[in-house]
């Protein structure tokens, strides 16, 4: 009954197998190695963008704040949603590899800009000259951090703003397997197709050890994003070991099995809270990550039995026993129908 | 054949199998798993530092960075050798942590600094009040750069000049293991009790797949070195990754034992190669890399042959059969007697 | 009918005599000459401060961004609101200076932030322990942006918010003296006696050609303001001419007497404004800067006639000729009865 | 006697004058006065370069930082000497302001690189990969920060090395003026018929009271720049009154005639100093800096008199009396030959 998070779950086996294979010998560092060579055609190719300049680094904040800074000059400014990863869980990463560029709140609806929200916040900057912050990339999350997905035509009506505007699109995409396979999209139509220009492709939530690629479309940016990745200590020597995973993530679809996985097992949880009147979703589920408002009693009694995720918004273990508290519950690919089978045996009481 | 680095080897078995057994079940994320925190011990176990503040990265880069950046203000400047790492082989990754602090070179004999050299530089900086940089830390590297080592007594000569100018002394210790056998001594008398504040204590050239400890040894500096490291990307959420690696690297004294096999495949090959009136020794080998100047007909002949190292002076591949360059050798932990013979038997012509 | 800013207007003629003064043969650079160094005590007299750390700088977001680099770490955020200065209008000068951090946005009623909206941004951020930004120091601004005013109050009820999440208060005070006089409080009471931890003292709107005092009651800051200082370039060699103008401007209470000149011209204003059924004040006119909601004609007519201010809220040249639009209006020291009273009259039509 | 500095000279009349005509009436902020526009028109007329990026900021330090800035970037290296004022005498200013870049030192004769010199400190650099600083801008200084000066041939001579490898030229021409009338060159001579890239334009130096021009001359960075240094906080609000200072400094010819003044009282120094066997200049003596090895007792007999200048390299109050200390002298545009003959008749004893 293991909710806390995607990024708590085991790594799948095929990757770590992967692991393995690619310890056999000697290779160049710094990713001069055939693997990596590889590898990053594999994203180009799962992406339909032969040109795209591809590359790996371990983290997700890595990758937005890599992508952010090859996009953004210092005296810009980043458009988001308030609950954006890049807003509240990074403790200024992309701030510090902006070289101090700031971020603008976007107005969110089930965490989610709209066009609409979009183009009142640039309205609102970028138009003091040389004294306020310029306009700067947008960046949207989805999966996003409630758990909603953006639909492709909503990205392509963020993007059509964007474009508008003369700025970038940026999509955070640490769980953008599941967002993808929800859509029943390709990597393409969830990307470059939709207007995005730059994708932290996730991995590590959904199932490698630790790594993300940064898909960028304009193939322009490229050195300047591997100089500052290497500027960043983002390099690894022995980048094998980030190909292996990547290697084995995209091979014959792992990675949206392991998505639909994760997806399958959030479906179950929600089909069994959502009959029950003491609960409501704070926002509709639709992938992996679910909100769901409950009496305090409620959440002492899951917690208790030893059930392993978040409350949001208070003190689980004091107060009124009525008291309302959002709980958040994430699937990974390895949450087996069992756990959910228990987890839901608890409400009943 | 394989001498182009000890980032090139594979990674040990045994770290390998640690990361599946790491693998079992669910973990908090970011480090908040058991087995992060009793890593985090033996580390301070192994170097005699019970509050010593300590936490992994992937790279060395992002040790050195990071350790760096807490102990120095963005107005000072760092001394450290022309040929240290941190100068040459970072993209100026110190001086982005550091939020623009300098480097102020220091003359170096077998690429160490000496105490005459270091007061020297120090003399000749932080001394125009508010208009010059600022003292800051004193940084080495042990193995250096060019394969020489510190002795007990250099380092603490170093460290006597550092504390006489109220400075922090930082050790990039990217080989610590390779030096430290060589020189018979414990972590704890290579590094505090020889006056260091700190350490990039290195695992990943010597068997692990990517994973460095930070070693600071004023534990007040912990919560910053915490911030820093997140917002420079490098918390990871399947921290425990980490953690395994280095569980096993120190288990049962590894990480001595690989170090001791490079350094001893590297004395067979100095043996080797000490014989002959036209080869010699850029430096004095003495841990696991060696720089031998030979003539340009001698490496063509060697590279032709399958041997791979890097010539760092010149182009080998056109120019005067009998110009001297010079060749840069490094054994990692799994080089077998049979490669250094076959490189050797090269010799003979 | 030059209503622009308070910084279009001249210079006290007794602030140009003072540099003609200062000019007078030779004298050490970069502040230390004795002018520099008796001005400084005279900036700590007037604030009642003895150990206040104090510096001139040539521009108001030097001094803010100044101090709060001195006060933030890069990895906090500064809590400010939505249109404070450091916010719209320094061109990310702010994350600049504080190396990335950034700025938290507290929901303001009349410009003002309140001590429970500050409570509410102070909550919901620093609390997700390394993953969010961390908290760092408050900043308001009095004369705010919108023309109003804290109350001595208003400010303490502020500061106590900010003690009791223990952090510190910076104040913005461009306008310091004309929020000052229309209070009727002293320096003191404005600042360190309502809990303000350090001023940016504004000089340049209020008769100097360009000179701002920042105001550090903590004098343990000092000498790394200093740095930071010359290490942005706002160090001056000439610093007595700086020092000339500040001393000028404080000498016999010129600056207060410069404040309600401004004040009370901008009140000539207003009472002529506000008899008009067809004129609305958008914030309640308190100092020397007021918004006036009006016809787009009557704009036209104003602007057309040669009054020089600014329309904030959109394009006064075309569009609806009743649809309302806010002019901002700024009275500076130098204003006269006369060009007020121009004004007034063309309103009559 | 005050040879300390020629920042710590007066400003010239005309200059002061003219702020006080600048200050006549209302003038719209942040350089949207006439006086601005006119005078950033005059200093391309002076340069004879009409398209060039000009802009006007209070120091030295700011000019060359933000030029630097401007044209390098944070994984870059810029080429200067050991004794450049960018690199001993700014607190790290270039390195903050560029974002982390940093400085190749470049080996010096009479403090001036030489095409050798050069091409050897940049064959040195750039030849790693992603792993080294990038190659970036070259920056001179002249008059030198020894008094020397480079021949239009040697600029000549270093641009072209930067030329060929595809990189930038900077002059930090603090002391612009009293090389180019030493020279008897015109400023488009000195600076971009010598294929020089960007000129800080010294005024503070020369008779200003704290002035100087970027004078950048491809015009495409005009906007970067512009955007720098509202960043940088570097953007007067009363902009004209640093209009007003660098037109009177070029009115006439002013600018001409005190470098003229400066470098002839400097001229009678040199003259009354070299048949002294007693005395020898470290350099040779070219503009308006002077360096004089003298013994302690003579540096004793002159600063005990009364005059006012830096010894170098020792303690001049205690130690062998015939011990060999530098001193250096510098003469502003008003030094007086009465002065002078005052300081020489000291020597006599």
């Amino acid at each position: 009954m293991f909710f806390a998070s995607d990024n708590s779950g085991p790594v799948h086996p095929a990757i770590l197998e992967s692991l393995g294979r690619a310890n056999a010998g000697y290779a160049m560092g710094y990713g001069n190695d055939p693997f990596s060579k590889s590898v990053a055609q594999k994203i180009r190719d799962t992406f339909e963008a032969p040109e795209a300049a591809v590359y790996l680094v371990p983290t997700g904040t890595a990758a937005n704040s890599l992508i952010l800074a090859t996009m953004t000059k210092p005296w810009e400014t980043v458009f988001c949603t308030p609950m954006a990863h890049i807003n509240c869980d990074e403790c200024n990463a992309p701030e510090f590899y902006m070289g101090g560029a700031k971020l603008t709140l976007v107005e969110a609806r089930a965490a989610k800009m709209t066009p609409e929200s979009l183009r009142k916040a640039l309205d609102n900057e970028g138009n003091r000259g040389v004294h306020g912050p310029q306009r700067g990339p947008v960046s949207i999350t989805t999966v996003t951090e409630r758990g909603t997905i953006y639909s492709l035509e909503e990205i392509r009506a963020i993007s059509a703003v964007t474009k508008e505007y003369g700025l970038k699109l940026h999509l955070d995409g640490a769980r953008f397997a599941n967002a993808m396979v929800a859509l029943g999209a390709t990597p393409a139509e969830m990307s470059w197709k939709a207007g995005v220009d730059a994708v932290s492709f996730g991995g590590t939530k959904n199932g490698c050890m630790g790594v993300e690629a940064s898909v960028i479309f304009d193939p322009t940016l490229a050195w300047e994003f591997e100089l500052r990745r290497k500027r960043a200590a983002h390099l690894f020597s022995k980048h094998r070991f980030l190909a292996a995973q990547m290697d084995a993530y995209l091979e014959g679809g792992l990675w949206t099995d392991l998505a639909r996985a994760a997806n399958a097992a959030t479906g179950l949880l929600v089909a069994g809270l959502q009959g029950r009147n003491d609960i409501r979703f704070a926002f509709e589920p639709q992938a992996n990550i679910i909100f769901f408002e409950a009496p305090r009693a409620l959440h002492q009694r899951l917690l208790g039995a030893g059930a392993v995720y978040y409350v949001e918004d208070g003190d689980v273990t004091a107060g009124d026993p009525a008291g309302i508290l959002t709980g958040r519950l994430v699937c990974d690919w390895s949450m087996t129908p069992e756990a959910i089978d228990q987890f839901l045996s608890l409400l009943a009481g």
